[in-house]
């Protein structure tokens, strides 16, 4: 077994019903074949501290916070996962992959009805020093199929985030897009359609392409 | 009874022992015999929100949050404060009195081992769009019988913020007086010492007084 280099710090994102979860578990058992230590985990949450902000976010009625004290609430959540789970990881050379990290308060509550990307952005550099991905992955579906796998997943996991209106995903893959498009150094676009095999395979070639 | 003016909005701030929340409760009584309609509340907590998020702050041990996640949380806490409790009442034209606000985050969190002033103004623009009192009364006392009223009380409620050290008080009633210093026409200093009922006077003529 090689000696494990620096770790790295991946994220997966994208709509719902991309496939992402399905997908860390893959890439880390991939990675872990390798010979890396890796740490799979994911947002709201990935530390005791984080999935107790969790519940607070994810319980009781559809306005019980406004978009401020939510953007705040998640600021806090990523702020103690970053100093729990991910900083720890990656200081002792492992690897880790999240299920969602910053980009996704971005594409989902940086829109023009909510607070702004730029005051998230603020609240990532206070909460957690601006860390950001060595490499983000965005899976990306055709949007009549995430729509698809959504509503399926939807139908069985009710919290606060209720339903979606039919625009709701096109608006959120929109957004992913563009914060892809505006640092395409650290984002890598990957088919998520096809063998959840296949798209293993795309991500693992999209961790290990150059910068 | 006269018409009830427009709401106003009255921050009672000092270190532990000085005697706010008595206080507040006082001159909540005092400005209702003036046919005022008030709201009395308190920080961290003043609404169901904001409260789920004082048990997360006050539970568990003195490490339990990191200093930067401690203060996202403390933010998130008064914007829903403000949101749910505060600005309904003054739009109401109520007057609100509030145990702590800002400042006492100021005071507390932004000395020079945690994340800063700067930081904790801009969580508060961020998550309250900078709301502050009309008027912030500080309570002061003469250190040794603040730090004992505090001992006497610290004796029997424990929460995560623990024992304080020797010169806790003193630096945290030296944060007052600077930001007290810093803002003349939002600030009145008043003497906390002496019979209840008479630093009740002081609070009501400290409210009275022109900007």
């Amino acid at each position: 077994m090689s000696p494990a280099g620096p770790g790295r710090f991946i994220s997966l994102e994208g709509g719902e019903g991309a496939g992402k979860s399905t997908q860390v578990r893959a890439l880390g058992q991939a990675l872990r074949a390798r010979g890396l230590t890796v740490v799979e985990t994911r947002e709201p949450g990935g530390s005791p501290g984080a999935e107790a902000i969790r519940r607070l976010l994810l319980e009781g009625t559809a306005d019980r916070w406004t978009a401020r004290t939510e953007a705040l609430l998640f600021a806090a959540a990523r702020a103690d996962h970053v100093a729990r789970t991910i900083r720890p990881a990656l200081e002792a050379g492992q690897w880790v992959l999240t299920d969602r990290f910053l980009d996704s308060s971005l594409a989902y509550q940086g829109g023009a009805d909510s607070i702004g990307a730029e005051a998230i952005r603020m609240l990532h550099t206070i909460g957690s020093e601006g860390l950001l991905p060595d490499r983000t992955l965005l899976l990306t579906l055709p949007l009549a199929e995430a729509t698809d796998r959504a509503a399926a997943r939807d139908a069985g996991a009710a919290d606060r985030f209720g339903a979606r209106d039919p625009d709701y995903h096109a608006r959120v893959s929109d957004a992913f897009l563009a914060l892809a498009k505006a640092d395409p150094a650290r984002f890598r676009i990957v088919d998520a359609s096809g063998p959840a095999a296949t798209v293993t395979q795309r991500l693992l070639d999209a961790i290990d392409a150059p910068a």
